[in-house]
């Protein structure tokens, strides 16, 4: 019986593969509901689960659905994945660069999960974006333009999708078996031939220490393994936001101006490394000659009209991006060293503006947002712009600035 | 936000009373949805609560409803409630003894929680039984018959009644604190003057071991205290079944049996125990001369006339109680002593009849159960009947006879 098994786990034993299938299939054909599937995801969260346990769940993810084999398309495919951060918008600089290379790239990214909008909200910030495509779209597109980014089909990992939802809305996202479970099916049936994930440590991300960031890093490169695909992973620092843009449409613009090249900070470093790991394992050639092929792409402007190309093919208009233009400036009342930017409390902050989700059914607004004016380790006197806030017309949001910006 | 609350209480720390009013009054009018409820409450089981937080949450059950007011009834009124084990028809039992003792009682009940029926399903197992009253007819019925045997009103603790439906079905019944909650606030909203709690123990009861009985009993008592209701507890074992049937209809045959006079077993004994100690501290005499008042009754049938006047007041038609047709005896295939009936696998063969819920929507079978051959401590040989399973018909379930019946 469900509730056996949901007991079985609240006591913190192990389940069989048999309890396993029995609630996570009967969750996705709809006899156990919402309500017992989240109390039971609230008992792994506390409770954790095995090594097996966690191999059975990303198997059961896995064949839920199609399993996608993209090896008639020329070239090793690398997948990248980042485990989530406030303000991340790698994959928007990631993929075009990596195409610029010579590398196809079929990206495939999620919706919110915590406090921000995902990948695909954030495309979606950008009118008449297409993110759900057909697999011959896909192999049409890679042929001819070297990159898509899209959502999940509809077909991949149905059930992965139907729990990641329910995580998001019901408190239950912080499970490191859960999360590495989740991805690494997604990777493994997105038909990827080698997988990079990069996973974000800090107070802005789900792993808050370094040990469980390497806990997830270890897990997922056994799953990868497990199925015969290369598996890497970088651990990088989510204490404070990624970049100054957090919000859907604004981190769109946050994407271009780095593609453009006009901006070199921890961010822009960021993708470098990323994009040339990737790069480096599809072409099995040295990080270091990776960077420069990433670098050149970048600094030649193919990477940016990289971008525009899949944004055209796949329908959008970049220049249609709307921001709110009710913006609230929000300026220091001390002077002082920024120590520290909270990056969660940045997130809930733009989750309260309306960038993310409080419930599963709330819909986003693209064009709210947080702007940071400052970073870590600036001097600021008072008076001066610490953030600047794009609201929903009329809109009032309370909150402690004191918990956000850390000034000594 | 909700989902902080969550997360805070996942993290095992303490609510304040605004985030406490927050997610369970946010439940109570529909904004807090049952699969955020259902992860927060299973943090709860988990993590527990503190003492504030639990008598926070009972005023907020205790103040979501209406505060019934029986001064106007003469007598002390005593309000009993065990905190449920398989096979327990105390109430049944209890109830019409204690007002042939000519103390006034109004017993309220609730439905299942965990694998049996609960006291109400078990009434409505008799045809015709209106377990719906007004305040008005019970304070006739009390005037007229001496004692009511009800559901709770509809406007009496509704946020606990929300919650106590949603933890049935989620898995999430197993807490001290919020089984000391649910039924503190509702003793005490059901305008009883003193109370007596019978805490189960043992395989069959929601607290497995002593330790955890008394903490459960403890709690209680501090509640009761606080709200100047004196409370008592009695500890009970529960690691077989209560008497010989478990299922609805069979269940009030049994307690007929008992009320007859006709068995004196474990059963019959803790019957007398809690009768006699309501009717000490109702009357404030000695429990021996409570008990001797108790046994009266009993042997002059004046208690069995009460219950049977009860069930008819309440339109109810005991000659119409159906016990399913359809029964399989289920046979010993060794020879040996009983040394154990587990009351939990009981319960959840009787669940699977169809005398329980798996989930909240489910409806309950009044003629299914079973009911016991053999008793703990039996002789018995191979081939000797064990129990009586009722069945529906054509149904057909599967168990593992070993355990139930430990036979060495």
């Amino acid at each position: 019986m469900i509730k056996d098994i949901i007991n079985k786990k609240r006591l913190g034993e192990e389940l069989t593969e048999e309890e396993m299938r029995m609630i996570f299939l009967g969750y996705l054909e709809g006899s156990v509901p919402d309500y017992q599937m989240s109390s039971f995801l609230m008992a792994i969260c506390i409770n954790g689960m095995t090594e097996n346990e966690t191999f059975i769940l990303t198997d059961l993810f896995l064949n839920s659905g199609d399993i996608l084999d993209f090896s008639n398309i020329p070239g090793v495919k690398v997948d990248k994945h980042s485990t989530g951060g406030v303000g991340d918008k790698t994959t928007l600089v990631v993929v075009p660069i990596v195409a610029s290379c010579g590398v196809p790239v079929i990206k495939m990214s999620g919706r919110s999960l915590g406090y921000t909008g995902g990948t695909i909200d954030k495309l979606e910030s950008i009118p008449g974006y297409q993110v759900e495509l057909s697999l011959d779209d896909v192999r049409k597109q890679v042929a001819e333009v070297g990159a898509v980014m899209m959502g999940q089909t509809g077909k991949l990992c149905p059930l992965d999708k139907k729990v990641y939802a329910l995580r998001d809305a019901s408190g239950t996202t912080d499970s490191i078996a859960l999360i590495a479970a989740s991805i690494m099916s997604k990777k493994i049936a997105g038909g990827a031939d080698k997988i990079l994930i990069d996973v974000k440590v800090g107070r802005g991300a789900f792993m808050k220490t370094e040990e469980d960031a390497k806990k997830l890093s270890d897990i997922m490169i056994q799953i990868g393994e497990h199925y015969g695909k290369e598996t890497r992973t970088i651990i990088s620092n989510m204490d404070a936001p990624l970049g100054v843009a957090v919000g859907n449409a604004l981190e769109v613009k946050e994407a271009l101006y780095i593609l453009e090249g006009k901006g070199k900070g921890a961010f822009y470093e960021l993708c470098v490394l990323l994009a040339s790991t990737m790069v480096s394992m599809a072409k099995d050639i040295s990080l270091e000659d990776a960077k420069n092929l990433v670098e050149e792409t970048i600094a030649s402007g193919q990477a940016y009209r990289k971008f525009l190309e899949i944004v055209a093919y796949q329908g959008g208009d970049v220049e249609g991006i709307l921001i709110s233009s009710h913006t609230v400036s929000v300026c220091s009342q001390q002077s002082g060293i920024v120590r520290g930017i909270n990056a969660l409390e940045v997130a809930k902050l733009s989750c309260m503006l309306g960038a993310g989700r409080m419930k599963k059914e709330d819909e986003i607004d693209p064009s709210v947002g947080v702007f940071l004016n400052v970073s870590v380790g600036e001097e600021v006197m008072v008076g001066d712009p610490l953030m600047t806030l794009y609201q929903k017309t009329g809109d009032k949001v309370v909150y402690d600035i004191s918990k956000i910006f850390e000034i000594v």
